[in-house]
C-alpha cells in the first residue's frame, strides 16, 4: 500500500530536480517533429537556418552560443535560454562566465529579466545534475 | 492497492494530450468573470471592443482570426494564441493556411517565435482531438 | 488502499487555490540564494539598486510600487507582478485601486495583458485568501 | 545676402530648443484628425476609452499619468512618453518626483531605458522653456 | 539673393509630403547593398527567406501582406510597416481594409501602437500621393 | 550670393555622411550630464553599474561588448547598438565578426531587427569615415 499524499508542488519539485532537462528536450523534440511534418518551406529552411547561424566562423561557437543566450535572456524566452544554456554547457562555458553574460542581460533588460535568471541558474544546475546521472 | 507511480511528467503529458483545450477555457472564464466582478468601466469596455474588433467588415471574420493570430504569436503571449486558434478552428482555417500564418509570425518575430509555434501547434492537434471527444 | 485517482488539471486546481503564494515565494527565494552564491557582483549590485528604487522618497512607497506593478504588466513579466502585488498588498492598496492599475496596463499594453491580468487577479485573491490562513 | 551655411545639424538643434513640445502637438493633431475621418470603429472607441483611462478615480489624475508615463517608458514609445510628460507637467509633478518615475522605468526595464529618458529629459525641459514663451 | 529663412520643421514638413515613399526606399535600396556586399550567409539567405514568406500560397498575396503588416504595427518597426504598406497599396488594399488592420494592431498591442499608427496612415498618404507624380 | 537649393532629404545625406558619430556622441553627454544634475541616486547607480559590466571580467571586454550589442539589437535600441558599436570599433571587432553579430541578432530576434541592422552598418561605416577625419 502506498501514501500516495503528494500534492502538485512536491509533484513539481520532485519533476524539476531530476528531469529538467529530459522533459525539455523530450517535448521540443516531439513537437519539432509536429511541426516539421506539415512541410512548411518557410518554417523548415528556416530552422536550417538557426542552426548554420550557431556554426564556427569568424567568432568561435563558444561566443556565438554566448550571444544566442544573452538575446534569449533579454527577450525573456525561457525555452530559447535553454537550449543555449544546454550548449554553452556542452561547449564548456564556465559558471562565472555564465554570470557574466547573466549580468550583462540583467543590465540591459532589467529586473524583468531576474526571473528568467532564476529559472536559467536552475536549468544550469539541472545540466550539472543530470549530466551526471 | 494501486501502484501510483506516475511522476509529475507524465501527468503532464496525459493532461496535455486530453483537456489541454478545456483547462484553458475553463481557467479563463473562472478568471474572466472574476475580473468583470470588480466592475471596472475601463476593462469592461476595452473587452467589449476586443470583441467588436474581430467581426466581419471590410474584412472577413476569418482573415481578422488570423491577423490576431500572428499580432499573438510574435508579441508572443501563448494565452492569445490558444484564443485565437480556437476562433481559427471554428471557422475552418485549414491546417496548410494556419501554418503560414506560423511561417510569416516566425520569419518577422524571429526564432524566438518558435516555443511559442510548439505550443500553438499542440494546441492546434487538441483542437481537433478534443473536438472529436 | 487509497483511490489516486486525481489528474493533472485537479492536483493544478488545488496548488492554486491554497499555496500559490507560499510557493511562489519559496522558489524566488531558493533560486535567489543560488544566484547570489555565484558572487557576480553586478548581480548583487542590481539587486540592492532594485530595492532601493522603491524606498519612500519625493514619491511615496505605494506610488512607486503601483509604478513597478504597471511596468511588469505592460512587460508581461507574471513573476515580476506577483512580486509587486505583494508589495502593494502589503501597503494597503485596495482592490479599487489595483483594478485602475489593471485598466492603465491594458490599455496601454492591450489585450495582450489580458491572460496576465487573470493570472494577477488570481494572485490578488490568494493574498487575501493564504493571508487569512 | 545670406551666409546659409548652416548644416543639418545645426537645423535639427534649433529645432530642439524652440518647438519641440509644439512640433510634437501640432503633427499629433494632424494626424489623429487623417485617421478619425476614416471612420473606425474600434479605432475611434479606443481612443475614447484611453481618454477615460486617465480620469479621477480611486486613484488620483496625477498617479494615473505617472502609471501611463512609466509604462510608456519601459515599452519605449517615445511619443507616448512626450504624452504623458505633459499631462505630468499640467498637473503640477515635480522634476523631483519625475526622476523617481525615471528610475523605476530604468530599473525594471534596464539600461535600454537610457536614450528614451535622454530624449524625455529634454523633452521636460522644453514643457518648462515653451510653457513660458 | 535668396531668403532662406525656412527653419528645420519647415523643411520636415516639405519632405513628408513629397519625398516620404522616396527615401524610405532610397535609403533601405542603399543600405541593403552595403549589408549584402559583407557576404554574410545567414543574412543573405534569411532575406531570400523573408521573400519567399509573403509569396502566394494556401494563404494569398494580400492576406499574407496584411499579416506582415499587423505583425509590424504591434512590434511597432516603423520601417517594417513602411515596407508592408508599400506592398499592400500594390495589391490593392482599400483604406477601409487598412483600417480594419490598424484596428486589430492597436486592440492587441495597445495604445502605444498609436503613434506608429499615426506615421502608417501619413505614409499611406503618401503612397496615394507619390504614386500619382 | 548662394543657391541655397538644397532640400531635407540632401541635408539629411550630409548630415549622415559627416557627422553621424559626432552628433550622437554630443547630444549622449548632453543629455546626460542633464540626468545626471538632477542627482536621482538610482540613475546615478544605474549607470556606474553599467559601466561595471562591461569591465575585463572571466569574459574579456571584446566578447561582452559584443552581448551588449546583441541584446541591444534584438531589443531593437538604435542609441544602445551605437554605443556598443563605436566600443565594438574601438576594441578591434573586425567587419566579418560584427557581421556574425548581426545574423545572431536577425535570426534571433527577426526580421523586424533588419531596419536596425541598416542602420547599424550605416554608423559602422561612419566610425571607420569619421575616425580618419
Amino acid at each position: 500500500m502506498i501514501a500516495c499524499n503528494f500534492g502538485g508542488p512536491l509533484i513539481l519539485k520532485i519533476k524539476r530536480m531530476s528531469t529538467l532537462v529530459k522533459d525539455f528536450n523530450a517535448y521540443r523534440e516531439k513537437m519539432n517533429a509536429v511541426i516539421l511534418e506539415q512541410n512548411n518551406r518557410v518554417m523548415k529552411r528556416l530552422w536550417n537556418l538557426d542552426t548554420n547561424t550557431y556554426e564556427e566562423g569568424a567568432l568561435g561557437q563558444k561566443t556565438k552560443e554566448m550571444l544566442g543566450l544573452v538575446a534569449s535572456m533579454v527577450l525573456r524566452c525561457d525555452d530559447c535560454i535553454k537550449y543555449h544554456l544546454g550548449k554553452c554547457f556542452e561547449l564548456g562555458v564556465s559558471t562565472e562566465e555564465l554570470y557574466e553574460v547573466f549580468a550583462v542581460a540583467n543590465i540591459v533588460g532589467g529586473t524583468i529579466v531576474i526571473p528568467h535568471t532564476r529559472r536559467a541558474a536552475e536549468y544550469w544546475e539541472a545540466l550539472a545534475t543530470e549530466g551526471k546521472m
